[in-house]
Order: C-alpha cells, then sequence, then structure tokens
C-alpha cells in the first residue's frame, strides 16, 4: 500500500489543543511546544472579541501623545485592543478588494460604501464609512493595478484604494474622541511589487533645513489623475482632503473633540505617511497619528523631520521577518547616522518614521518556524495575530489572546498544519457563479448598491451627512 | 503606465456569442473561429436539458444490441442524449468527492446516497441511488487514494468508489427497461497516476483458448478487502454484485425487462469493464453494456475475447487529444495484430475491448486549440461536451448543442479564455470553513445524512426497497 502522509503532532501539543489528531509512533520524540495552556485563541466557543471599556481618559496617550514611550513594551492592553481595530479596518480594504479579473468590476469594492463594514462582520466596529477613495498611477509601480479582462470594465485606469470612516456617537464617547479614519489599502501581490519598484526619490517641498523628498511611485499613486479617466478626474490626495476637512469642521463645529487616525499596510502604509503629511500641513491643529503595518520607507530625513515637527505621530508595527519595511533603502538608510556621514547625504537616503513596535514571528506557537515565508510574514493578518499575542520583547506568546487563529490563513499558509486550518481558505463558492433558473452557470450580476460610480462618490458629501447625523 | 494585459478576440467571434469584450485594433487580423451562430449552448437564458423523448422502441440499438453500427456515424440524437445521461452519472463520483485531506471525511462522498443526486442538480436524472460502493487497494496504485490528516479520519484505507442506481417507473418507460446504473469514479489527479502506473497483466481466468488476464492495479482496486478496515471488509466486487444480483431478481420477478448500464471515466471506466465481465459471468442472460469515457485499456486478448462472447457491449468513448485511452500498451497493443505477430504473444498484450465513438477537440470552437493540455483534453467535462457537440466525424460542432459550456471549465481551464468563464470554478466557499455565531472560523460538521456509516451500507438492501418502491 501507498505509505500515508501523516503529519506528526506532538503529543502535549496536540492534549493542550484539544485537537482530534491522528497520533504517531514518533510522537514521544517530538518537540513540546510553547503553546498557551488556555490557549482559548483556538477554542471554537470563545467570542473572538473582547468586551469594549472606556478609554476615553487615556486618549491622547492612545495616540501617540508621549510618542506611546510608555505603553509599548508591556504593550498597554488598551493601546493592543486599539492597534488591532485599526488593522482591522486595513483589513477590510483586502478582505473586500475584487481582485478577479473575470469580472467587469475587478479592481473596485465588492460592496457599497454603506454595507461595507457589516458585509465584512465589522458591524461592531463602530464606524461608519463616508467616502471611497480611488487611485491611479502615472508612473510604472510593478504590479500595484488590478485590471478587468472585460471589455465593459467599471474602470480600466483606476483601483479602489480606500475609505474614509468617522466614529460613532457610542465609540466617540468609548475613546475620547470623534475619531475620523482613512485606510488605505495596500497591493495584494505584494512581495513582487516591493522587490521590483525602482526606488526614487522626488522633490515633494523645499524645506528651510534642506528638500523634502518622497518616493516617486508612492507619491504617483496618491497624486495622479487624468480627465480621460472615470475615477481619477480627481487624485485620491484630492479625493481624500476634502473630505477630511468636511468632517473635521462639520464636527469641530459642534464642539466636539476631533482626531484623524490614518492606517494601511504595506504601500497602504507608505500612502498613510503620504496622507498624514498633507492632512497635517492643511489642518495644523489637528491631532494626526498613523498606525502602520509593514509598511516601506517613504522619504528622506526631511520628510521625517517634517513630519516630526507638525507633530504627526507615527506607530509602525513590524514584523522582524517581513522584508517590506526594509525597503527601500536596505543598504542605505537611518543607520547610516550611526557612521556620521556628512548630514547632505541623507537628503538622498531614506528615513522611516516614528515609533516601532517590533514583533518576533517565532514568539508564536501557532505559526510555521521552519523554512522561509517571504509573502506569509508580510500579510497582514499574521501582523494582527502576532499584535494580539505580544505582551512584551522579553515575555511569551500571550496565552489569553484571543483574536481568532484561523485568520491567519485567510490568504496565506502560515499556521503550522497540526493546527488542520486549510491553507488560503478565503474563497468565493464556484469563484462567484450560480446556477440560473435554467440549469446554467452563470456569472451574477452584481446589487445596484454594490457596483461602483463615479456620480455616487461626488455626492458623497451630502449622503455621507444622513448617514452620520 | 504599465501596460494593459488586454485579451485580443476576433471581431466576428465576439459579434456572434453576443460577448461584450475589450476590442484591440489588430481584431481585424484575428482568425474566424468556426462558432455556431446559434451558439444556444452560450445563452444565459436557454434552457440546459433537451425535452425528454420516448425512445422506449429504440431500447436494444441504443444498448449496443448492434453494436451500435448505424448509430455512430452521424451521431444518433437519442443515442447521443443517453451518452450524456450516463456520463453525467459518472460525473456525479467526481463531483460529489470529498478531496480535502483536512477534512474528517476526505475520501467519502459529501452526501448521503438519498440525496446525492438531488445535491447534483440530477434531480431530473430519472434515477433512485441505492448503494454506494467503497474500494482499496493493496497494490501500490499512484495517487489514486486520497486520504485525510485528520485523527478521527472515517478511513484511512478506502475511497468512495462509486455507486448503484436504478430508474425510476417513468425513466424505465421512457427508455424500455429498468436499468440498473453502475457508475464508477476515477481517480482525481487523473493524470499522475495514469502516467506512472506500473503495468502488469495477471490471471483472472483460464479460458478455452487461452488464460485471461487484467491489469494487476485495477484489479486490485477492484477485488482487495482487508478485516482490519471499516470499509473495506468486503470488496467492491463483493459490494457491488450482490446488489446487483438483489435488483435483477427483484424486477424481473415483477416481470419487468431488466438490463445493466455500467459506467465510468479513467480508472472508472477500467472498474466498469472488469465490473461488467464479472456481472455477465454471473447472469449470463442480462443485457450489460458499458459507456466509458477516456478509460484506458484494461486486459489482454482473451479478456476482450470474454467478453465478447458474452454478448457485454462496450462503446468507449474517446477524446483523439487525451492520452489515458493509449495507455497501458502505448507500444504493444491491438495494432500488433497489423504486424501478424505470433498469436500467443498476444497474451501479453493489451486490448481495447468493444467499439471506439472518437471525438476531436479541435472541433469545438469553445476550447483552446493552442498549447498541451493534457490534463485538459482527459477531464470528463471536455468529454461530455464535445459528445454534445458531436454530428458526425465530418461535421463541424453542433449548433444546437445546449449542454451549457461553463461545466467545461468546471476543474480545468480548456475553454477560450474570450468566453471569460473562470478556470477551475467549481470550489467550496471559504473552503468549507463558517463563522459561528461567536465570530470564529470554523470547519462545520457534517450533516448527520451526509457522514458515511459502514452499518448504513450493509443494510442498504433493506432501506433502498423502500426508496424504489
Amino acid at each position: 500500500m501507498a505509505s500515508s502522509s501523516l503529519v506528526k503532532i506532538p503529543a502535549t501539543l496536540s492534549n493542550l489543543l484539544q485537537l482530534h489528531l491522528r497520533r504517531t509512533s514518533d510522537d514521544a520524540d517530538a518537540t513540546n511546544l510553547r503553546i498557551p495552556t488556555a490557549a482559548s485563541a483556538l477554542r471554537s466557543n470563545t467570542p473572538s472579541f473582547s468586551p469594549k471599556e472606556d478609554i476615553s481618559s487615556f486618549f491622547s496617550e492612545i495616540h501617540g501623545h508621549g510618542d506611546w514611550s510608555t505603553l509599548l513594551n508591556p504593550l498597554h492592553p488598551w493601546l493592543r485592543r486599539e492597534i488591532v481595530k485599526y488593522g482591522e479596518l486595513a483589513q477590510a480594504t483586502y478582505d473586500a478588494f475584487d481582485s478577479n479579473p473575470f469580472s467587469e468590476f475587478c479592481g473596485s469594492c465588492l460592496y457599497g460604501r454603506r454595507r461595507l463594514l457589516r458585509k465584512l462582520g465589522l458591524a461592531r466596529s463602530g464606524y461608519t464609512v463616508s467616502k471611497y477613495i480611488y487611485a491611479m498611477s502615472v508612473v510604472e509601480l510593478p504590479m500595484w493595478l488590478e485590471r478587468s479582462l472585460h471589455a465593459d470594465a467599471w474602470s480600466t485606469d483606476s483601483n479602489w484604494m480606500g475609505y474614509v470612516a468617522v466614529s460613532d456617537d457610542a465609540e466617540s464617547r468609548r475613546i475620547g474622541c470623534r475619531d475620523i479614519v482613512v485606510a488605505w489599502r495596500g497591493t495584494v501581490s505584494t512581495t513582487e511589487w516591493i522587490e521590483d519598484i525602482k526606488a526614487k526619490l522626488v522633490l515633494l517641498n523645499v524645506g528651510s533645513n534642506g528638500d523634502v523628498k518622497v518616493e516617486n511611485g508612492f507619491l504617483s499613486v496618491y497624486t495622479s489623475k487624468s480627465e480621460l479617466t472615470r475615477y481619477n478626474k480627481t487624485s485620491a490626495s484630492e479625493q481624500v482632503m476634502p473630505e477630511l476637512r468636511r468632517l473635521v469642521s462639520h464636527y469641530q463645529q459642534q464642539g466636539e473633540q476631533v482626531c484623524l487616525t490614518i492606517t494601511g499596510h504595506s504601500l497602504g502604509g507608505a500612502l498613510a505617511l503620504l496622507n498624514a503629511y498633507e492632512a497635517a500641513s492643511a489642518m495644523p491643529d489637528l491631532p494626526v497619528s498613523v498606525i502602520s503595518f509593514g509598511a516601506p520607507r517613504v522619504g528622506n530625513d526631511m520628510f521625517v523631520e517634517r513630519l516630526g515637527e507638525m507633530k504627526v505621530k507615527v506607530l509602525r508595527v513590524v514584523v522582524k521577518q517581513d522584508l517590506v519595511p526594509k525597503l527601500p533603502g536596505i543598504l542605505f538608510n537611518e543607520n547610516l547616522k550611526r557612521f556620521e556621514i556628512v548630514d547632505r547625504m541623507l537628503e538622498h537616503v531614506y528615513m522611516h518614521a516614528g515609533i516601532e513596535l517590533g514583533l518576533n514571528a517565532k514568539a508564536s506557537p501557532f505559526l510555521k518556524q521552519d523554512g522561509i515565508h517571504v509573502a506569509g510574514f508580510h500579510h497582514l493578518e499574521t501582523y494582527l495575530h502576532l499584535v494580539d499575542g505580544f505582551q512584551s520583547s522579553e515575555m511569551e506568546f500571550r496565552s489569553r489572546a484571543r483574536r481568532d487563529v484561523a485568520l491567519v490563513n485567510k490568504t496565506s499558509g502560515m499556521l503550522r498544519e497540526e493546527l488542520q486550518i486549510p491553507p488560503s481558505w478565503s474563497q468565493l463558492a464556484n469563484k462567484g457563479m450560480l446556477r440560473n433558473s435554467f440549469g446554467r452557470w452563470v456569472k451574477p450580476t452584481r446589487e445596484a448598491e454594490d457596483i461602483p460610480s463615479p456620480y455616487r462618490e461626488v455626492a458623497a458629501p451630502q449622503a455621507a451627512q444622513l448617514g452620520l447625523s
């Protein structure tokens, strides 16, 4: 008989997880794993949500007023939950992205703005989406644009690139601020574009102490527009900025404390930084913070310096094994300062902004430890899992971590095989095909509410006020 | 900007199909395709079923009484529909097979016997499933056995290998016979096993004119059993034969005309032939026919001769571009006869049985014509598409073919890209994972009716009579 392909599971791990896995005779030899004895993250009947606590008195610390200096090591539980919250709002831009080239809506959001968060199981998030953002790029950026093969494609130039959302009354009370969020999407084919990127710094601003420069490709996605397109007659920047001004002014007029939190993963983290730079320049008194995940470097030393001067607070969540935050500038970066290189040279060198929250993939007993998983270490779901389990750089994975571990494998195969979660399990039934009443398999038409429309986005401010009031 | 990956579509094809595809400037140069002007197979509002006609007067011809000599070229429409009907009953063994190694039921049928055909949209077929067949193999047959990685697997030795079904009263009247069908499953990883097979003829029977020999691996799947297993304390042969005897005797006692039609694709076609051999030996007066698709050779010249003596009628549907029917014996086969090799040598040579219905993949304007698609040409859905479009060896693809073309891409990418049917679209939503009330993604438990049970199969005869009467 053919030899079976048994998975070898350490007996102790198996017992602890209460999984029913096949045993092999060499169980006894297997390594004991540092699995949390509670393993609540694995129990199917443990709520994956934590209770929401009133953190309003803590508002300015959570939003980086003190550069998170006393909150990161060990990681304060309130801050941990907020980081996961923003990360899930960023993850929504992936989960709702139509990347099927056979769809006429490839490159758009699968759902209309009003039901985006509900469709993704984020109804409890306490946020309401007020506007979608579309982007194009006149600079060639490898692999970033998803394009429909369909002749009647909704767009051939633009991609849905993120959204603006606002905290509702209850969430605003809980966190102590009317929180305006911008979530920027990264790219689906993450590793390809970042490895191929031809990093080139271009002038953003002439500063008093030196020129502010940022990476050409990132800036192009943020600022490109063309009259020939349907969704980018205005650039991403020109779409997001008026909406932010409108919302800030609306809530400030009502005497509310307003803050802006910009989040994004990978390329989305780079766009978040550019967006924060522009928003802080335009609205100097607004508290602006960025929570980015696996973001690359974006600009030079003067860019970072200006962000600091404008009090933009940047928390960069970085997995040690992820390559993307090492790019661009894997050779020439902020570490050069150690060698006392002439200051002028730094103008041409990429620098990271803000404070780093460093995570180690080896800390999680749920993740594969052997082999190299370049894409897997970069996935946002891997990041969120590691944030959820992080206590401090010296301590083990948090035994009371509750976030659903299965989510890690949504679009990767990073979970250890003995957990029996299928790799890359996120997929549509029959790739979206449905059997109609004539017995034929057809591609269904989208519901009207979910069909992208350039008009709808122009009309957003009016519509949004109804939704928010 | 990045150059777009446009699909180039001939303008005429695009017009004819009434598809909305993006045009390119070199459309004019593109080859005109012989697409059926009606193209009813593509219209989403054309029923994919043909009306059922009374073919009872034609019963013995349809079932091969005259070796289908006047029915194949051109192909008689009534015979075409019957071939497709049996092919779809064989396709059901693939569509309902659980091949997910993360499932504890990997290798079983996804559905209980009573609702198998309904679940697959074959409720109209006019057949009722009376028994499931399980098989194992004591001979190593590459890649054929699907095995669960789960510790509590339903079985680690056996696979669901097919089923016995009986035509209901209406269908029996329509076709002129109480039709007992056995449908045998092939392997999911089709090409691997057949290329790796170490073909070895073994003795099946000592005949008066010479020894009857068949391929060792196929025979092993048909006859292997072990007391240590749950589902193969009896072999596939020992499961199917008593059920056939029971059904034949049951309906003959009621004075009905009974026939046996055995179908299968690939390895399933080989098992169909072994099953037909055994059934014809055991019940000499029963009309036995085999409709196989893409089946390999099974035995030597005496095996073929004995089948003929027992009046087993074999219709082998073969796609010219498919490699599997050329195996085993790609060098030494029935063509040797042309060279007047000494008779004794034929005992060691593989021979095809019965009549061939030859199909040419190039005849279909819907299929990819460039490149080599070894697996795609072998898929049963490709076969059924080509049967549906076949008129004669000289004529073009049938313009009134109605079978849903999208089915071809169920598990392959054989359809031309401009048809915009996603390749291999048959998949479960989220690989079967569901979000439970605690917000966690879990593998759902099977409904009780769909959980395999060795007891249920032993008890089948009693249960089946209730279902059939």
